[in-house]
């Protein structure tokens, strides 16, 4: 499986796999400062909430050995923070990561070489985490896999959303490994293409039969009765299951329901915010209009045309047949987690 | 407005405008012969159900003129029909206008001068029968959208796709003109991207305000109210009402139904197929993997990818609030129409 992030301890450099060049070019953007971290995130050099956790904690540590050589290290520590913080607002995994990254600031703090020390080990941990919680959730989720049948999933949750296996791609790859026949339907995810660009080419790496369909086949499929499941990731899920995921996410939870199709969503638990009661005040990022209107620099549509471009959209918690997590399924009502892994 | 298609009866050249290349480049391709024509409409220089109807009429009246130079011209004749009728097998209007020449060939067989004439004069009755059929159409169609709104509308049904004026967009059309303050959403139909290149460049150049997203994005917009009115095209429409249109188009009649949003289909009768009793024996045609794989020749997917590429999908009659034809308003259950123009 190819690596989505990888820290060099020694060279203190972040190496990103550039996934708005892929498949056609398989890059590595390397980050030396909390900035080129921010700005990685910010233009989806990494993308998939949980990978986008794990790449901030690593820029916090960046941005502490930068705020060692600054006269007001404490100022300069509050700065790294906060344009973290704003490279990509709806993913929580950022704002979970940088929270555990802060706590373990704070304990250590001033910043020293000891700070440094354990911000890194915290950065290591987080990294190594996500992917353990990756392979249990996935282990959880399989159970909820037909023996034999086609699942459908939208954008990439897979391997390169996450340090690596993936949520809802975590979840087939178990179920596959569990010789369980399935055959995957990959929305190619407009406008920046995750489907096509990355959940074909991870699937098909892993020679997981896959087919690339538009996001708006999905109805069609579903009405010839092609999709037995549905399982997607997650940015942000409000305490009451409400899911903020990839925009075209609701209309595919839609479609599953009005076809008796079961849809599941595979994130982990640090994409729950149970400060947010429900999904209505959960913010949706706004991207640029020239996602939609430019392809590779060449314009698809007509000059000065007004675009709404939101990376997201909200699922209500009664279109999802279950939230899979590390600890286990959660089934409506979606009351707190009680299972462990 | 921009012409879709024009016929020179001097030359004898039918000239189509380049839809595949727009809004960047306005260029009209010639077509001096029936299979210059097939060619074309098979390619998607000209597409959109009504302006193929259109396109193929003069196909066979090309097609006249080459088989007076045959040995056979009756066998010549018969290849003429054969080949425009395998140009797109879902629409409709298609096999209807290739109908009404086939009349008025058998007409005036064997084949001599004035069977030309008599063709030449049904292509153009054919032509010039459509875009007064869509503003009849568009007159019916308006009292159906709200004084103030927003109006969703998919692929292109506007004068692009006809012979002018439009069908869905005839209907908006209309209700600007009768004063309605509209507002469109065009949705950029994947994969040939017809609302982004053709619908927006249509709206904008009318200066009704128009907004372009993603196809995945309308279950969003309807979520937050912002959608009060759905109207598409059709491609063919079985007698009991079962509408296949382009792909997309059933993902959005769902979601319409889910927020109480009214969906209309708006298409010349010449679009309903009465010998088809249900849409569930129309064809829907597959078209090429590159269209979804590629782009401008640029790959957006790995390598050897398999692909579902369906053109149209199919929209029961449950989800249709009205069809409008040149003839009236047909509400649900939808009987034979009896209202005319």
């Amino acid at each position: 499986m190819i690596a989505t992030l990888s820290y060099d301890t020694t060279a203190h450099e972040l190496q990103l796999l550039d996934q708005r060049i892929l498949p056609s070019v398989v890059e590595y953007v390397t980050c030396r400062t909390s900035s080129d971290v921010a700005q990685a995130i910010a233009t989806m050099v990494v993308r998939g909430a949980p990978a986008i956790g794990v790449t901030a904690a690593y820029g916090v540590l960046l941005g502490a050995r930068e705020a060692m050589a600054d006269n007001d290290p404490a100022r300069a520590m509050s700065r790294v923070f906060d344009s973290l913080a704003a490279s990509r607002p709806t993913a929580v995994n950022l704002f979970w990561a940088l929270e555990r990254m802060r706590q373990v600031y704070l304990q250590h703090s001033p910043l020293r070489q000891s700070t440094l020390d354990a911000l890194q080990c915290e950065a290591l941990r987080i990294h190594q985490q996500d992917v353990e919680d990756n392979r249990c959730l996935g282990d959880h989720g399989a159970q909820l896999l037909p023996d034999r049948g086609t699942v459908l999933t939208h954008c990439n949750a897979g391997a390169l959303a996450t340090a690596g296996y993936g949520t809802a791609l975590g979840v087939i790859r178990s179920a596959v490994a569990m010789g369980k026949e399935l055959q995957v339907y990959a929305t190619e995810t407009r406008p920046f293409l995750q489907g096509a660009r990355l959940t074909a080419f991870e699937l098909q790496q892993d020679r997981i039969p896959v087919t690339l369909i538009c996001d708006n086949m999905v109805g069609a499929m579903m009405a010839q009765g092609k999709i037995q499941s549905v399982v997607v990731g997650a940015d942000r899920i409000a305490a009451n299951g409400d899911t903020a995921n990839k925009i075209g996410t609701y209309g595919i939870a839609v479609l599953a329901m009005a076809h008796g199709v079961p849809f599941y969503v595979a994130a982990p638990s640090s994409t729950i915010d149970r400060a947010m009661t429900s999904g209505k005040n959960i913010v949706i990022e706004q991207r640029e209009p020239s996602e939609v209107t430019h392809f590779m620099g060449y314009p698809v549509a007509p000059e000065g045309i007004a675009v709404e471009n939101p990376s997201f959209d909200l699922t209500p918690a009664k279109y999802i047949s279950a939230i899979i997590t590390e600890r286990g399924v959660l089934k409506p009502p979606f009351a707190e987690l009680k299972s462990s892994c």
